[in-house]
């Protein structure tokens, strides 16, 4: 999505359309779901649908509209407060862990915020001249990638509130199959890099997030990485062989985890015996079942195994004789290599690498220093995209981040090897 | 309420009158609430409003009707997993932590189970013969007493989600003055008991709780109870005393509550610095603010202090000299004294009674075996009854019990003394 | 123990006998200890013996040498900041989970921190005057009761120490056998009581806790109360019977932690496949193995059953269809009921009875005020005392107290019924 | 210390030098605390000295004698499951929280239990012929140096321990300055590296742990490092200027611990009105002081500040305009950069990288392969050396790694800038 258009007319048109298709496009995810699903959150690391459309709307409000429209009225003061989410610069704000609690205000009066802050930056886009759309474009831009971001948060987390429904309700009714490859998964291809001197990172006008920059040379070791993702099916099969009962496979912290969370196969999938497969209308089905969007279904064996811990990612390429690849590795293979099947679309795929700041990396200015920077220490770098990825948000730049222990995101692997 | 009645056409009809009135007042009481405010759960002790809704329902299925209606249809058998509360003979169940998260079923649905099961018992009721009522009759009444229950429990646990909220939400809008005294509140007079064998608990026909029996003598002391409840403006003044901060008149595991959860004053109530007083629209008024079920209001010197835990109750009695009366004392007093005055309808009275089983106490038969019995360690015996308690509800025989840090019941004192 | 003698010079003979007794059995207790296990904290509940030794001296220096020897110089100041236990009165205090972290002072500055109190002591007995002596008299007396507390939890403490030792190590080597009955257990006989107006509490002039009093009436319905303790051999059939694993038996906050803390049996009792039995040199040997202050041996069938919780005592009793005793109900038995046998010196015995304040309790004044009332809530009584209560010590008034959950004492049961 | 030596004799020789020198150096450690001191365990991170000094031996009983000397009798098996840290492939062991519970073996069995290792390890060595040396010399090395680290671990250990204590004892009577320059401190000057590849990790015949390898090219931006490092009066001007209170120093974890841990300053400085000044003996001094080996010492403006998280020294970098280096930027410069002082000997430095796998990481064979890999995750490389750590033990190449939020090492930092 570059908005950098030399037209200021043009440039004016395009964000409107990208304003509006975007805002259009939250409001149509949380469409399947009640006032009360959107209200619930269930567990302090995810958010109510219903603070994800408030939250995104706030942030153009606080970070575009109160700085860019003289006289702007706030729809109410007291919003900010509460769905501020972590920027301190931008004032106290409500507890994370409490922002299920928050019934009032209402889905309906959330909705009315969002149509009062459209209304505004519309407002604002049909009369800014050159100079102001200079000045708006990067904020407004940022605002919608934020938004984005916000979208798959919104699909990963009320797939968890759902998830602890022991009834596991559907998200949508099935429709096209989910999360599946469109033919039969091929045998596994590794494919060879040759190693030396290669450029990661993002450059240019187009946007891109702070932490994607700058781009730097890296020197790489020649290595292989696998042409796909690896399948639910051949996951099963690290079960069956006690991946998950033997600690040579883990790492320290992830055994530790195995252990005290009781984690006996990946979160969202049920064993045969399963109570919840009654409660789902699932009995008397034989094998896995996976719990997703579209509900719980029988365990597809060629779809990508998703919902996986970066522990249990390390632990399956251990056990298959590989390894995890790098940040650095993974992007010059998906640009460069013919062949890479899967990049996105899917899941998100674990790196070896740890999120820690690239050469020369400078935080935006102002308020946004405090979007990915602050968050570099203790998260794993995840490359790619998924299904919940909303269309244009991603590129092979992309660096997303969890902590090693998280299992509620699109998250799955992709192997690689030394050569 | 007693249903015990010799004529069979007679009985029946006042059951159903019974159960159509209850069955409909804890609709009111769900009234002013959206769907959402009905969803949430804002801590492990406190209940969604619509679980109230259902799992009141539910036991007039698992209890009544299972056993009673041959051949009876459940609204949903998966229900009874989602709303059973505690009871181990009947089933597992839904983790209570978790009830906030069943978005589904929706308000609507339980709304329809509300009304399947109120169609099976009307039904059943209607064509019950004089054997089947006197079977019927003691578990309906149990259901209905047991509804009136969750009718209270619904308003402490909507009082407390709200009052997580910053913005500190109304339940209803304010009305008549809630909570106080019709004129201005006399000093405070000493009854004096001369003490001697009485009699407590309760017996005859007429419903009453099994921890309420059986009626047995006790031998009391002389003693003075006060005729009125502790006020909101005497309770001011230990604080501004210092109550919250020495250590003395307060119990070693009330201090330790004191210093571990930071208490300062009870708990719905604000300081004048209270941030959350601008989001409630009371900036710039002087003095404490109350929060209730009208929302925040300045402080009612005249009014009972409420949503106090035992701990504070009985630190503001050891700061006024006094003490709390027994239970056993409590009853004799508000059974005999002449001048006893806010007996009920305004809050709960803790005692300086553990609650334990009475002399010859044995648990009702049945399921309803876990009603009672099952809590007796632990807890604190509370008397009386509150402006939350429905019309009819309560006895001089009731024993309500909460532990000694609960907060957020309507729950104060009333002093007495040695003579 | 009665220090109150018409003559002076006895009585202060008297007090110094005790004084020398009783402060000697401390040293005799620590003396298989080394130093090592003398210093180490097992959990926030227990203390090392180091500490108790210190702090049954510190009470003397702080409660009676500052305040009745004219220019007294303590030892080290520092140890009223380490030694104090709770009383908020003497100032601030180390924090009880840190005790175990005080490996200085070293054993030896303990022990000579008592030999400087005992010279002060002495000294100030052997020139007292009536007038000095009585004043001195009652807070010695405490001092000396408050000592020998202290040794039964140095004790209880000191084994739950080494139950934490998976090698399981021996207080003591054994000996004479200890907690076991001189002859084979008779049959249980139910000692009748018929109930109607009794006294129970101290009165008098011979020393007793303040919360023993004052002396009462209390009115009791018929009863009836074992004649002896509940065996091992009794509580292996509760066991066997799948005690632990039906909720039925239980209250709710006893089957809340059979569950949470995965209890199966009481929490000295090794089963058959304990791998502590072969650190502990017992492998290959069939059948129960309890631990105690004798180290591993076979379950004695005869022995009182010990270091039980009340939840663990309540549910034996539901299961052989009785009850625990009341307080009242124990200590009439217990003076009034010939036959009644093991009244003290093999385990404490929990009551049904709740640890709330006699009628006309009054604290003793002064710092002593903080010894017992403050801890009247959330507790249960236990009468009679145990194999580790030192002799002298105990009464049939004393009230003895712990959570429901404790599991760490020499605490047994006896059962009661109704008539 | 390299041990590979083409004359077996000679290599034999110093090996059993170094095996004598290392393991005097244990005891020498131990020497100033007594068994108290050396029983204790302060927190679930931290060990007993007498853990550390029978874990060690352990590490030589269980990896090197028991399979290199035929028919070896161990000293006493059950401390193989007393002393395993935690290696999964060497059987079950007690759980590490509990390690300080272990009273028994005492001091004088661990120290007999050392005697009996270090007589088989010298007979296996004066036996050894030149193949049986070349199988041993490895693991023996590797055991040598793990003793090594653990002796720093004891000295941090101990000195949290006598941390909790209220007293602060010093480890050692005050000697020669620790921690400080020889001269005053210099102003900083920044070293400038033009960047480009290089070399970093370990490579040659020498003992290297696993995770410093292998030796592979890296492509450095141009940067510039401090020539020395941060001093306690350079961090207390940030104290001074609110560093602590200001979130935008910190990154978001680092200031969720300054909230919610209450961080002020670093974790071993005591602030003008701690009251264990007064306990130490250092009432009415002026300024920081802080506590160390040497017990509580005035702050030294020009040492160099310690016990300090990576959360701590990164909010000082930004702070001052600056960053952490990355560790290969630490290991070129400390290299090759003429005037890099103070690179060991005083405090390990925290880097700006995530303690991730070298290219081609590969664990060593056997059970040694859970030394260094199975920690790959959530934890930050520090590099150098300090105060603490044997002498001879470093390289560097070393990858020392800690969680950030660990503040009871010897760690501190050195400023590093791109240019």
């Amino acid at each position: 999505m570059t908005f950098q258009d030399p037209r200021p007319a043009q440039a004016s048109h395009r964000l409107l359309d990208a304003y509006r298709q975007i805002r259009a496009h939250s409001l149509s995810l949380a469409a399947p779901l009640s006032a009360e699903d959107q209200c619930i959150q269930s567990m302090p690391d995810a958010s109510p649908t219903k603070w994800h459309l408030a939250h995104t709307t706030w942030f153009f409000e606080a970070v575009l509209l109160d700085h860019h429209v003289p006289a702007y009225e706030a729809f109410d003061r007291r919003l900010h407060y509460l769905f501020n989410s972590y920027y301190e610069a931008l004032g106290p704000r409500h507890p994370r862990p409490h922002r299920g609690l928050l019934t009032r205000p209402s889905l309906d009066e959330v909705l009315a915020f969002r149509r009062h802050v459209d209304a505004a930056v519309e407002a604002l886009l049909a009369t800014a001249d050159e100079q102001a759309l200079a000045r708006i474009a990067p904020v407004l831009t940022l605002g919608l990638n934020h938004e984005q971001q916000h979208q798959e948060l919104l699909l990963t987390d009320i797939l968890h509130a759902f998830s602890c429904n022991p009834m596991l309700p559907a998200y949508r009714t099935p429709a096209a199959p989910a999360l599946r490859l469109a033919a039969a998964v091929p045998e596994m291809r590794w494919l060879a890099h040759g190693g030396g001197i290669a450029a990661i990172g993002h450059e240019g006008d187009a946007f891109a997030f702070d932490n994607e920059g700058p781009r730097h040379a890296v020197l790489l070791q020649p290595f292989a990485i696998a042409d796909r993702l690896v399948t639910c099916g051949e996951f099963a099969q690290f079960i069956a062989d006690g991946g998950y009962t033997q600690a040579r496979w883990w790492l320290s912290d992830g055994w530790a985890a195995v252990q005290s969370q009781g984690w006996h196969h990946p979160a969202y999938w049920l064993a045969q015996d399963d109570p919840r497969l009654a409660l789902s209308g699932h009995h008397g089905t034989a094998g896995w079942h996976v719990f997703g969007l579209d509900g719980v279904r029988p365990m597809q064996p060629d779809a990508p195994v998703a919902q996986l811990s970066f522990y249990e990612a390390a632990a399956y390429a251990e056990w298959a004789g590989a390894r995890l690849p790098t940040e650095a590795e993974w992007e010059v293979a998906a640009t460069t290599l013919e062949g890479f099947r899967q990049a996105d679309g899917h899941v998100w795929q674990w790196t070896r690498s740890s999120y820690d700041p690239y050469p020369g990396f400078r935080p935006l200015p102002g308020v946004a220093a405090e979007y990915n920077g602050k968050f570099m220490v203790g998260q794993l770098v995840l490359r790619g995209g998924s299904v919940a990825t909303p269309p244009g948000h991603g590129r092979p730049t992309y660096r997303n981040f969890f902590p090693p222990a998280a299992r509620w995101q699109f998250s799955g692997l992709r192997l690689a090897k030394d050569v």
